[in-house]
């Protein structure tokens, strides 16, 4: 297996020495996805999915912070998932993370129903039609629900999970009415959610979820997270999600 | 018709001389009712509907702010419904706002189906069965769904609403969940939402959220409205929305 392919780089992750392989043509993690790795939780022994995984960053990073956890990424773009497997073999944590390709709209059928304690999620945001949608394949699979719909995530992610299980999710606040509405349905009730600001005086632009696979209603909001203390200053918080 | 009864005193709204007659032993209107007449909006010819009006706080403030439009509270209790009419009366503005004694719960059916531009209501937060329950009636049923629930609100507002209708309305974020399902059946589509954080970096305890009859997916998240910059000293929103 060659490490990297041509256009590929390494990029070091901050965290634990953990690094990940990128192809900056193709699409390189984002915010989102730290973000949404700091939000989740795992415990020791747990087994964890993360559904449409791309180059693996949210179970590389997760693995960092929660040892004795198993992840499963799943990715059905081959090109993605062999980039995410060299980086996991770059890690030297095969054992703790595997990767497979596969489609999201079959995730409880090819990793098994009700095995899992938590899934993570940081899904296409756009509807197929909502805006432009690159010409980049790659990126427009990653953006924009040409392959899975928001509806197709949470009931895949609500049948991966056991009773009492997390679904964590970053979304658009644009699309909360039906990001609740869907997780309602999926008996995913949401539980904790946080409003993520670019600045502290500015609109959100994303949202942080988590469900449980069969809980009461009640839903905790938290602080607001402010991304930038000042343009190009990161604030403390989000200096500490990324591991600064 | 006498003033003032005993135990009630008239309070200056700070806003074109508008004033209110309250009972402290009853019910004083808070935060929400002034943040809420602050958020929603108005436009000269329209009608307005208040669901559970209390004392008028809410058709007082947005009359003062906003001329040329025609206000009905509507208000269960006697009492309260008394001393709102009195408050209106001491405004000279028995043309613009009327007050009617009645049941949420009966609203389009007393004041018209699909007659409304716009509703507001500041119901009651928790559920019946929820929190210790105040000893004192009045406050009991301003504070707990005991004469109506959040389903009776929302329902109601629908049915005053023409199409294009706005509902504006102040909650708990803890209930969030409800909030959306139950306006998504009703047809009134949550638009814009803020959440209201007593310090910068606290969790919200309020949420302003406007629905419209008929209208479609898309909402739109707004800025954090922070009240306190520091203790006891409101930010320069909440100054600006108060009208010192």
């Amino acid at each position: 297996m060659e490490l990297l392919l041509p256009n590929e780089r390494i990029d070091d992750l901050q965290r634990s020495g953990r690094r990940i392989i990128q192809d900056p043509a193709r699409f390189c993690f984002g915010m989102d996805a730290v973000l949404l790795s700091g939000f989740a939780r795992a415990a020791r022994g747990e087994k964890a999915a993360d559904l449409g995984t791309g180059t693996g960053i949210i179970p590389i990073l997760m693995e960092a912070r929660y040892p004795g956890v198993h992840f499963t990424g799943l990715e059905i773009q081959e090109e993605s998932a062999d980039m995410a497997r060299r980086s996991v073999a770059l890690n030297g944590r095969q054992e703790e993370i595997r990767i497979l390709t596969g489609d999201i709209k079959e995730a409880s059928k090819l990793l098994g129903s009700g095995c899992f304690d938590l899934v993570t999620s940081n899904p296409p945001y756009m509807t197929a039609s909502h805006g432009l949608v690159n010409p980049d394949q790659a990126k427009a699979i990653a953006r924009h629900e040409i392959l899975c719909s928001l509806e197709d995530v949470v009931r895949e992610a609500s049948g991966l999970l056991r009773t009492g299980g997390r679904f964590y999710m970053v979304h658009r606040p644009f699309r909360l009415v039906e990001i609740f509405r869907e997780m309602t349905r999926y008996k995913l009730e949401p539980k904790r959610m946080r409003l993520v600001y670019p600045y502290r005086d500015r609109e959100p632009n994303m949202v942080l979820i988590e469900g449980i696979r069969g809980g009461g209603p009640m839903l905790k909001m938290e602080s607001p997270l402010i991304i930038y203390e000042s343009p190009g200053v990161y604030t403390q918080e989000v200096k500490e999600i990324y591991g600064y």
